[in-house]
C-alpha cells in the first residue's frame, strides 16, 4: 500500500512547479486528477522535445495522473469543479493570486462546500505582499531571490542554475506543506490553505549566503565551484577533466596530504585548520593546481576513493543517468506510454521501506479520463457527458 | 497548534542536509533533540562566519532544536540512545550506511524496541548500490548528478550552484519522506525506514535536461542565463546591473519593442516570432545589449513593470533579503540567541493558514538541554547525570 492511497487531488496546475508537486503525490499513491483546458491542455504539452507529437517534457512531469478537460471559462464547468471539490482531499493550483476567486473557486468558496479540503496554491510571489499579482518565471525568481548572484565563476557573471530550481524548490516545499496539512487534518478533521511562493523558497534555499552577508557585511559573489567556508571543497583540473574533492574536516585533510605525499601541508599554519584553509584558499589552490594535472580523472578517483577522500567527477547528463549508483538505485525508470512508446524518466528518490512510491502509469493524453472521472465522482451518464462535450463545457 | 506538535525527533545529523530536514520539522512544531558529540558537537559549529564564538552557519540551521551530548563511542551512551528511541517518533541520521548498525542502533535494532519508529537516513549515496559506503558532500553530488554540467555561461566551465543544492534538495525530499511515513503510521500504526540519497535527489531535480538528452541524443551543456526555447528570456546588462526579462509570446514582444521605441524590430523577420527570435538569439542579444545600458536597473524595472513585461533584477544577497516582497512575506526573521544576540535568518516558506510554522527559539548551545532531556525522557536524577558526565558518557 502506498502512503497516499485514498487521497484525491484536483490539480489545476500547469508547466512545472505545480505538476512537479502533484507528480510526487501521484508517485506515492494519490489519485491526481489533472484538470486541463479543452483543446490545448497544460501549456507544457506544447514544449519540446517531442516523441512523435507527445511532449517529453510534459510526459516526464505528469506520469501517474488522470486528465479531465474542463473549460473553466464556462460557469457550468466551474460548478462541476465545485462538485468535484466536495469529493476531493486536495485542490492544487498555480494561477496568479485572485484568479481562483474570480472563478468563484477560491479557498473560501471551496471550504464552504468542503471543510476538509486542503487548498494548496503555488505561485510566483505568494498570496500576499506588493508583488502578489506580478507574473513570475523561474529565471525571474532565481534572479530576485539572490541565487544567481552567488552562482557562477569567480569574477564572472551571475548565472542561472541550469535546472529550473525556482520551480522545483517551490514544488518540493508545496508537497511538504500538503503533507503537513494532511497530517494535521488527521488530528483536527479540518483542511487549510497552503500558500507557497517561488520567491520565498529561493530565500529558504540560499543557505549560508545570508548569514555570511549579515555577519560580515560583505555581499557574497559567485565563487566558482568552491565552497565559501569549507576548503578544499571544489573542482580541480586533472589530466583529462575535472576532479572534485570535498575535504570537510582536518582528519580528511591530513589523510589527503599523506596521499599526495605532502605531509608538510598538514602542519603548514596557513592550512592547518579549515578556517585557515578557507582564509588562504587561493594559496592552497595554487599548491593543488600543481598536484592534480599529474593524473587522469579515473586515476584520481581510484586513488582518492582508496584513501576514503570524498571525491567525484563532473558528469555530463548522459554519464549521470547511466552511473552505476544511479542505476542501482532505480533513479532512471522506464514506462510504456500508449502513444510515445517506452520512455525513460527520473525515478522516485524517497525510498520508503513499508509503503514505497513507484512510477506506475504514464502521463495521460489530454482528457483521457474525462468520462471515467465524471462518472466516478459525479455519477454522470454518457449522455450527459456527451452533451457537456457538445457545449464545450468539458 | 503546529502540525508536528507532539512528534519527538532524535536527530543525529550534522552540517547541512540532515539539520535542514530537522529544522523544517522544528519550525512546524516537532521536538527536535539534536544528539551531539561531547566537546565538539556538530562539525558545523566550527564553520564560519562567527558571531563571537558562535557559528552563524550552525545557528541558522539549528534554530528551535534542543541539544544533548552523547558520546556514541561509549556503549553506555548507545544504550541511553536506545532508551530514548523508545520514546521517540523519528530517528534522523546522516552517517555513512553501516555506521548505525556498528553502533547497534540500525533500523532493525531500533524498530525491535519501538515498532512505531520512523527511521530516516539521509546519506550521500543511499543505503544500497555500489557507492553505498562512499562519502559524499554537496559539490560531489552536484558533479556526479549532472547539475553542474548544465550550469554555467555558454561555452564556459561547468559550475556549482552557489547554494548547497545537493544537501538542501536531499533535506527537502527527506522531510517529505518523513511526513509520508508519519501519515502512513496514522493508518497502519507502524513506522518504517526512509532512505534518501543526495545523488538520487540530484537526478530527481535535473528537470528537462534528461528528456532533452534522451530524445535528442545531444548532451546538454551550460547555456548561461537564457532559456533554450523562449527568447528573449534572459538577463541583460543595464547601466548599473542586470535586468532579466521573460517575454513568452509575440504580444509581449510587440509591447516590449514599442516600449523601447524599436517598432522596427516587430516586423524584422529575424525576430517576428518566438521561433525566429530563438533561432537568431545571438543577433537579438547584440541588438538588446545596446538597448539595456541606457538605463539603470530600477528605471528598467519601473518601465517594464508599467508595460506588464515580466522582469526583475538580479539581486545580490543584501538586496534579496531586503526586497519588499521578501519582507512582506516574513522571509527574513529575527531571533534572540543567548550568546550571539539578535540574529536574522530565513523564515518559513510554507504558509499554512490553520497550523502555521514559526521560527520560535534560537539554536542550542552544545549540550544545553542534556540534563533537561535526560530527566524528561528517562527520569534521570542530577546525580546520575553528573556521574555520566564525569565518565564522559555524555
Amino acid at each position: 500500500m502506498k502512503p497516499l492511497e485514498g487521497i484525491r487531488v484536483l490539480d489545476l496546475t500547469r508547466v512545472l512547479a505545480g505538476p512537479y508537486t502533484s507528480m510526487m503525490l501521484a508517485d506515492f499513491g494519490a489519485d491526481v486528477i489533472k484538470i486541463e483546458a479543452p483543446d490545448t491542455g497544460d501549456d507544457s504539452r506544447a514544449f519540446g522535445p517531442f516523441v512523435g507529437k507527445e511532449s517529453a517534457y510534459f510526459m516526464s512531469l505528469n506520469r501517474g495522473k488522470r486528465s479531465v478537460t474542463l473549460n473553466l471559462k464556462s460557469s457550468e464547468a466551474r460548478d462541476l469543479f465545485k462538485e468535484m471539490a466536495k469529493k476531493a482531499d486536495v485542490v492544487l493550483e498555480n494561477y496568479r493570486p485572485g484568479t481562483m476567486e474570480r472563478f468563484g473557486l477560491g479557498y473560501d468558496a471551496l471550504r464552504a462546500v468542503n471543510p476538509r479540503i486542503i487548498y494548496a496554491a503555488c505561485s510566483g510571489f505568494g498570496h500576499s505582499g506588493p508583488y502578489m499579482e506580478k507574473p513570475a518565471y523561474d529565471v525571474i525568481v532565481q534572479g530576485l531571490g539572490g541565487l544567481m548572484s552567488v552562482t557562477g565563476q569567480e569574477g564572472g557573471e551571475p548565472t542561472r542554475v541550469g535546472a529550473s530550481i525556482g520551480d522545483i524548490a517551490a514544488g518540493l516545499f508545496t508537497v511538504n506543506g500538503i503533507l503537513m496539512a494532511l497530517y494535521s487534518r488527521m488530528i483536527t478533521g479540518r483542511g487549510q490553505k497552503v500558500d507557497v511562493a517561488m520567491l520565498d523558497c529561493q530565500i529558504a534555499i540560499l543557505e549560508n549566503a545570508i548569514s555570511r552577508y549579515l555577519v560580515s557585511g560583505t555581499v557574497p559573489k559567485p565563487i566558482g565551484n568552491r565552497h565559501p567556508s569549507i576548503t578544499p571543497f571544489e573542482a580541480f583540473r586533472a589530466k583529462d577533466g575535472h576532479v572534485i574533492i570535498a575535504i570537510g574536516n582536518d582528519r580528511l585533510w591530513a589523510a589527503f596530504c599523506r596521499l599526495i605525499k605532502r605531509e608538510d601541508l598538514i602542519a603548514d599554519e596557513r592550512f592547518s585548520t579549515n578556517a585557515c584553509r578557507t582564509n588562504n584558499q587561493k594559496q592552497l589552490k595554487t599548491v593543488l593546481d600543481e598536484v592534480f594535472p599529474t593524473k587522469s580523472v579515473d586515476e584520481w578517483i581510484e586513488t582518492l576513493d582508496g584513501a576514503g577522500i570524498p571525491c567525484g567527477p563532473i558528469n555530463t547528463v548522459d554519464r549521470a543517468i547511466t552511473d552505476p549508483q544511479v542505476q542501482a538505485r532505480e533513479m532512471i525508470v522506464e514506462i510504456e506510454h500508449p502513444v510515445a512508446g517506452r520512455l525513460k524518466m527520473p525515478g522516485v528518490p524517497i525510498k520508503l521501506s513499508e509503503t514505497p512510491g513507484e512510477v506506475e502509469r504514464p502521463a495521460p493524453l489530454l482528457g483521457q479520463h474525462t468520462e471515467e472521472v465524471l462518472h466516478e465522482l459525479l455519477g454522470m451518464t454518457p449522455d450527459r457527458i456527451h452533451d457537456l462535450r457538445f457545449r464545450k463545457v468539458i
